[in-house]
């Protein structure tokens, strides 16, 4: 190929570096033939050299300072897979304003910082591409800039945390306990040894955070979406939604509608029997909700080594064809020029079916009282699952309510705690009926 | 907005094509906020002009010959929906010479003429875009072209015939015939008048072809690739499918191995439980299978008048952007510039599993003859589903094999139709596991 080649240079071998370069080793030439140029990884910058990663690294130049992988004229794309805020940030933005495309699967980066470095790579003419940073295999983000550009979307499902669905599922199949699952998630490798970020919600609000910008041209920075993670859901719960034909899955929602844009993430229940009730392991995907396109739903690995490399490879080659053909920023990094001004509705007015379950004494008056706490909110029950006498004292009072606005459950179940009966905190778990 | 427009002319005012008209109101200025330019719809045609479409067409110039469209010099963009491959043909190949770029959906035209439309949009440095021709509204040519365009593909899995899955999923539901199902898709608005091509497999080997294209890198006719349809599926076998947990579906299948590439249309088994198996109604959905990525699943609507549109608008407005800023042909129309020369391999040499249904006299040794000409062909038997006595004469014997040569499987077969004890044609459907 007399072409003259693309070069590039990686930030951070860890994973999904190591995933990246035996992407490139296993289908360099199938990739050269399909941009009709050939695509060079130049250099490879970790803290971290002497760790052996299974694969031959003897034709890259090696380094442990990043900027001589920015600052080498000839690179002209980097991956950023450094992770984090701190270095990652700094890098980024550093060959941005050296006029270097950037792809990056760094999803609390963007979450925290997408206007800044898109409005870096605007100034400077370079782009930004981040597949990899939600769905991990899955190209969700190029169906939402470019497939369904045409429509206005009202809605977004998604099962965007790989450990968590693992966990859950686990949970179900075995009928264990959340410690349980999560220490095998840990023993296959399917969660880190601290699985904080996964568990705790946060790794799905900030991919949520990025499908606000996609989906709604909205930029809402993590901290504003209500986030619950999944370390309190029991297979009591699990067991529940089971009989009433759902099942429970961490979701990250996001809809629009009476000219605000709601989004949470939460242990949601949804039907067992839907596309994405059927979505086990540790399996991604996310159901987009069109306007004039209707419901449509991608599915697939949500993170792995070689996975993910699959979408940095693919943004790689999108942004190298940019820049030989010189035509950068082709399409904005989130599908628009403009960022909509629409509120985020607060937690307070959202509204919705909840899932309840009272751990409550056994004694004769006690759903009486529970129900009528919620009646006085204006909280209307739609069916109790549960009210069997038990052997030992405190007995579950499970039911679904009907739609009811948040700020209502909350002063309802503050009343209810202070019950006498009510023994410990109430577990609530939001229902999504339309998926 | 002080941008110069990108005109675009339509031809075919058909359902589809009420549908773009429909969106382009509907969506138009988020569709021009987004391109950063005006996108005006001009001109149409059609043969039949005086219908009431239901939808304003007072701003656009109507005429009843496409070349008044064509041969604007202000219209850059032409949408080929007349559908066949005689006009159709003429007129993208018109529109592409005189330099403008085209958006069709037309499968029937690409499956037969691909390659002459797509060179002829290289010589004349015009683009082609049809990701409404598979899949209807779902992105999924687009994920094939570029978001997994660093992966091998190794496998496709597709439900891509609306009608047919809306027929099978009905007879699983109420348990009636084919034909009562048919009739009530047609009612429905589901099925054509004459639902000839979409019941008999046509319309899905169409597909499969752009499909082979996209994922293989490969040209195959429609008449090279071995194509069943579903009206020979039975209550009886959806029956039995579902006793031992699978489910018929209309598959349109490829997969690369050996060093050569199957594909076929069939009513297939595949497992209840899986997500494919979970798409019901007239939703279409396609798994592929990458060597790095893993199954991804696209799923949505695949037909129907503005998911459509919303596939085609999206298309448009690619060719827009690509054509403001003067580089056409970013990516090939297959992803790849250069196809392969790789055999697709005879139907005699696939190897499967299957499940077959005789219908038997309810004599002593029936199994044993039927067993015994399948044993001599090598085809050994996973598991009898049934052989209990009837009230009747026939009696259905129904078993699952071992993976057996297609080949062995037909030989065996024509054997047993000539024993006396073998009434009827043999039902064969194709078991896919790996789903």
């Amino acid at each position: 190929m007399p072409e003259r080649p693309v070069y590039v240079g990686l930030l951070g071998l860890g994973t999904i570096g190591t995933g990246v370069v035996r992407l490139l080793q296993a289908h360099g030439p199938r990739i050269d033939e399909r941009l009709g140029f050939p695509l060079r990884l130049k250099r490879i910058a970790d803290i971290e050299l002497e760790r052996d990663r299974g694969v031959p690294l003897d034709s890259y130049a090696l380094t442990q300072d990043w900027h001589e992988v920015v600052d080498d004229p000839e690179v002209e794309l980097v991956i950023e897979l450094i992770g984090g805020d701190g270095v990652a940030r700094s890098a980024v933005l550093a060959a941005l304003k050296a006029g270097k495309s950037v792809v990056t699967a760094n999803k609390a980066l963007l979450a925290h910082h997408g206007p800044e470095i898109y409005a870096c790579a605007e100034t400077y003419g370079s782009d930004i591409a981040f597949e990899a940073s939600v769905g991990g295999t899955i190209p969700v983000l190029r169906a939402l800039r470019e497939g369904l550009c045409a429509d206005r979307i009202d809605a977004l499902h998604g099962i965007v945390n790989g450990t968590c669905n693992f966990i859950l599922s686990e949970m179900e199949e075995r009928g264990e306990t959340y410690a349980a699952c999560l220490k095998r998630a840990q023993d296959l490798g399917f969660a880190e040894a601290d699985p904080s970020f996964d568990v705790n919600g946060m790794d799905s609000t900030h991919k949520l955070c990025i499908l606000l910008g996609l989906a709604f041209g909205l930029h809402v920075l993590p901290e504003a979406i209500p986030t619950d993670g999944i370390e309190c859901v029991t297979p009591l719960d699990i067991e529940y939604a089971e009989r009433v034909g759902f099942r429970i899955k961490l979701m990250a929602i996001a809809k629009e509608r009476d000219g605000g844009v709601e989004a949470w993430v939460s242990p949601t229940m949804i039907p067992r029997d839907s596309v994405l009730g059927r979505v086990g392991g540790a399996m991604n995907a996310i159901e987009v909700r069109g306007s004039m396109s209707g419901p449509t739903l991608y599915y697939g690995a949500g993170a792995g080594s070689l996975p993910t490399a699959s979408a940095i490879v693919a943004d790689l080659m999108e942004l190298a064809r940019a820049g030989r053909c010189g035509v950068k920023r082709r399409v904005p990094p989130l599908g628009t020029p403009v960022l909509r001004e629409i509120p985020l509705r607060r937690k307070e007015d959202l509204e919705g079916e909840y899932y309840l379950r009272f751990s409550a004494l056994d004694r004769p008056g006690v759903l009486s009282h529970i129900a009528g706490a919620l009646g006085e909110h204006g909280i209307s029950i739609a069916s109790l699952l549960q009210l069997e006498r038990h052997a030992s004292e405190a007995v579950p009072v499970v039911m679904m309510t009907h739609p009811a606005k948040d700020a209502a459950l909350r002063a309802a179940l503050a009343e209810i705690s202070h019950m006498g009966d009510v023994l410990a905190p109430t577990q609530v778990i939001p229902v999504e009926r339309e998926i």
